[in-house]
């Protein structure tokens, strides 16, 4: 629940009789109403984050009643993005003020990158002073496991502490199993229900994930206490998943663009309530260029859902999915006072957005200082750089004793590789892929105890060379054709401090220094949007094919997606359990 | 939300992929999905109370195994009733046991009298144990004042108490706020308001009311935060309480049949997800004549309502509306196994139960012996029984300085009285209503500190007298055409140890004894049921003409409904609030 003092509600109460002043008037609108779904003419009086009336407004007005005129447009709830990631390039802080820009004043955010650099304490700290800044309102859910497995990965995401992170206001919710499977398998299972059982005992629920669940096993999930599923590809899972009892978050991300492919499960159901819409984490310049919600909403409208179910996925369904439906989703008595005022309900990005009560954008801009320019970063995000090893160019070579043929992943698509065996040639002390296209991969942790080398078909020709401290282990990942070239990539990225480097092959280096924990910018969006924009160009340059780069370096070091991914243990085959080639052990000093 | 265990979890998860032999096999049903509004052939499978897997069941079976043959029937998942009074003749369990054998296994019971009358300590006990003993679940919401005012109401619903009692697992919500002006009154609202922070901050909520507000007013309790409303009794006021964002309850009690009437907002409204269904308390004898949640359907499937929409009123809607939607009011994996088991979706009442796991119920009967006849209540209800006074017949006469003309209540129905201006003339040392049917009343509380006096006209021309212990301010209330009649009653009423006793003129007495805090018998629901009917018959035989003498005993103390009221202050007229017959102060001996 958001909280709202008393002292509030009761200025609420006499302002929604009209005895008193609001502080805020928005004049002349014509409201939209997700309980009716009907639209009809109306003022809309504030006071203080609250609405307290909608309808002609026949009561006073004070010095300190700010008007807004909003004659012409229609008035509809801010946006709610209830499942998505803040990872990629903008800090929380900066993508929650570019989403209220464009009409999503509520977002619930993954903490796990966040958890793994800062630690709980610093998590905690973060969480909250993130979610106290914001223009909209933050939330966030809390991780079980990493998506990468690891030793000691109980004891970072103990039942301690994301119990202590569940019992913070600003968390929602436990966050998404990517690796659902340990949910299936009786040694890992007890301490992920125990987890649950405390979420549900503080009052919170566990969010959901069933990527790619057989009919069988998709029953089994859903028994877990799990609320929801964002993962559906198919209108086809999307009805499976609602059919288990889960709450379906229709995804459309940067990464894929499933919705057209999804809404026909909406429309063939005989209920909408139960569904909801997600970007699930988009790349900073897509939501620049083309929106967040309010892209997803422009979508399906052009899909032909009619305005009043498109516009209740995006309000009143997604507040009841987080239970937050007393305070966010509709413009009414009582409600938060987020407004979008559009020109019309066939164009979903707002000309204005009423966030908490306030004027916060026009025409897609904040109309005061975006709190994240301000905001202290180095000090929320103390401790949280990843350590950089200094490798050397042997460090990369494959081991003799590496199979060859070996077993390389070939990038399907942006996060999937498909396993292929290529030949290996001798070289130095070890060995190195014959194809001169093939990027051999090496990643570690944070821990630098290890060091696990696979091979990449696909990612992109001209990429001489990349290192980044952007994985989904929070570690390093170094990306090459040849092992010099990765060394130097390595102590490119040291010298930035963390982000992304890469050399184009026969151009240079293109350097994206990340300064927070290796994975954000500090500072507003516009300049987390065109740094994404300008590493997805250089990457784009070196003949990267796929959509979405940022989720291709993250994924890498994932271990639920096909077929081929680089853990601690060593060069994995998912779906078998296998490794196909060992980490390596290192000492303390890498 | 509902606890379980994350070892149960785990079995579910295990029977869920059809590896383990389910503890109870529902066999052969047709079940109905609230999330598709299909129905599809399939088996339940459940593991201790919860569902685990729903379709044909292709796993092991055991020797642990019950299987219930359901070939034929259609399986729609327990009704809930999420707001209900637990107090006429029928025990909080009894009533629960009746209510799990048509199919409702998830009931919302207010704890007004029973706070009361036991204490916040006793009442926290009794919720407990009643909520533990009852076949399918019972949860409670607290009242933050009563139904009737009185010196020291703040001590007694303060907000430490109404804190106490939402932190256990049983209490939902804040009860209804009948006396709803308390909200708009500056110096009343803040206590209400916090209780209502409290509660929130819990993860609990606030049920609502708003009988009779008018469009002005309307906002302004939305605004307190209040989550729904059960009290509209037309369409239009039905829909007006949805665009205000609340929760719409159809109502049909035994004291209003409004459903037939409210319906067509229903089935106007675009969505009808925010709607579900109340018998906001029934009669006993009403429940075993008619049925209770199961009666809705009967009438609302009766007027036209789709099948879908209908049930889903009385079970996911109603489950979401109480957060508890992820773990009722659906036949899915991980929800509590209630089932009802049906010939048909035209006819909502079930042939077989299964609740919390168990088959509860076959043809309406309960399967295994009653919770409710062996239940501690003695030891439950110790020290709850109200003190009744001994007055003598001077004690009713209306005092020398009562106006007259006198304004007495005339029964527009069960409930409402009209101001009707009578002649009195002298009667010993004070006066007397001219008209022979009409009755004096009497009214005293807990206290014994005052007596209030009133007349009301159009209640039972041959009922001489009447003494009840089933007030709304848990008091003593005595009616009767004769001063001596009525210390006649309340000698009877002493004798008996509170309850009902009632003269008919010329007839003689008949009795009816609660001795659960004067308002309920031990035991189970039958002899509530028969000790009812008996009651209203005997009503119906002094000629009482309206639909519910529960009601109209329970509400003569009341101050929130036209035209006069019986309370602590004297005879009122609760439009004006003025007092038209000042109590009358009395001796610590009453």
């Amino acid at each position: 629940m958001i909280p709202c003092a008393p002292a509030l509600r009761q200025r609420l109460v006499r302002v929604a009789q009209e005895l008193d002043a609001p502080d805020l008037l928005i004049r002349g609108a014509r409201v939209w109403s997700p309980f009716t779904g009907e639209t009809e003419a109306g003022d809309v009086a504030i006071c203080g984050d609250r609405i307290a009336r909608v309808g002609p407004w026949a009561g006073p007005v004070g010095a300190g009643t700010a008007i807004l005129d909003a004659a012409g447009l229609v008035a509809v709830p801010g946006y709610i993005e209830p499942h998505t990631h803040p990872w990629p390039f903008a800090n929380p802080l900066a993508l929650a003020e570019a989403a209220a820009c464009r009409g999503t004043t509520c977002l619930v955010y993954d903490d796990l990158l966040l958890h793994l650099a800062l630690g709980v304490e610093g998590l905690e700290a973060l969480t909250r002073t993130v979610s106290e800044a914001a223009p909209g309102h933050v939330f966030w859910t809390a991780r079980m496991a990493s998506q990468s497995r690891f030793a000691g990965e109980e004891a970072v995401f103990s039942r301690e502490h994301v119990a202590r992170l569940l019992a913070q206001p600003q968390f929602l919710a436990t966050g998404e199993m990517t690796r659902w499977t340990d949910f299936l398998d009786p040694a890992l299972a007890p301490r992920l229900l125990e987890i649950g059982e405390v979420a549900r005992a503080l009052g919170k629920f566990s969010d959901g994930h069933t990527a790619g669940a057989s009919a069988r096993r998709l029953p089994a999930l859903a028994a877990t206490g799990m609320r929801s599923c964002h993962e559906a590809i198919t209108a086809g899972e999307a009805r499976d998943r609602l059919g288990a009892g889960l709450w379906v978050l229709l995804r459309n991300s940067s990464l894929r663009e499933d919705l057209l492919a999804l809404l026909p499960a909406l429309a063939g159901a005989g209920f909408s309530d139960r569904f909801t819409l997600t970007t699930d984490g988009a790349k900073a310049h897509h939501v620049a260029e083309v929106g967040l919600t309010d892209h997803l909403l422009r979508l399906a409208l052009g899909a032909g859902i009619p305005a009043a179910t498109a516009y209740r996925l995006a309000t009143l369904n997604a507040a009841t999915f987080l239970r937050l439906d007393d305070d966010l989703g509709a413009i009414a008595p009582g409600r938060v006072a987020h407004v979008n005022l559009l020109t019309s309900l066939t164009e979903p990005t707002p000309v204005l957005v009423v966030a908490r009560g306030r004027l916060t954008a026009r025409e897609g801009r904040l109309v005061g200082p975006a709190p994240s320019e301000d905001f202290p970063w180095a000090e929320r995000y103390r401790g949280g750089d990843p350590p950089i090893p200094a490798w050397g160019a042997d460090a990369f070579l494959l081991p003799p004793g590496a199979p060859s043929p070996f077993p390389a992943g070939r990038l399907a698509n942006a996060v999937i590789t498909r396993e292929e065996a290529i030949p290996l040639t001798p070289r130095g002390a070890g060995q190195w892929p014959a194809d001169p296209d093939a990027h051999v991969l090496a990643l570690t942790d944070r821990s630098g105890r290890w060091r696990t080398r696979g091979v990449v078909l696909g990612l992109a020709p001209g990429l001489a060379a990349l290192a980044t401290t952007y994985t989904t282990n929070a570690g390093v990942l170094v990306l090459g054709q040849t092992p010099e070239a990765m060394a130097e990539a390595l102590a490119e990225l040291r010298a930035a401090g963390g982000g992304v480097v890469l050399e184009v092959r026969g151009e240079g280096w293109h350097r994206f220094p990340l300064p927070l924990a290796g994975i954000q910018l500090p500072g507003g969006f516009p300049g987390a949007a065109r740094a994404a924009k300008a590493f997805h160009g250089a990457m784009e340059a070196c003949g990267y094919p796929h959509s979405d780069p940022n989720y291709t370096l993250l994924f890498f070091s994932c271990d639920f997606l096909p077929d081929l991914r680089a853990t601690e243990a060593g060069w994995l085959r998912v779906k078998t359990g296998e490794i196909l080639l060992p980490a390596e052990g290192l000492g303390a000093d890498g």
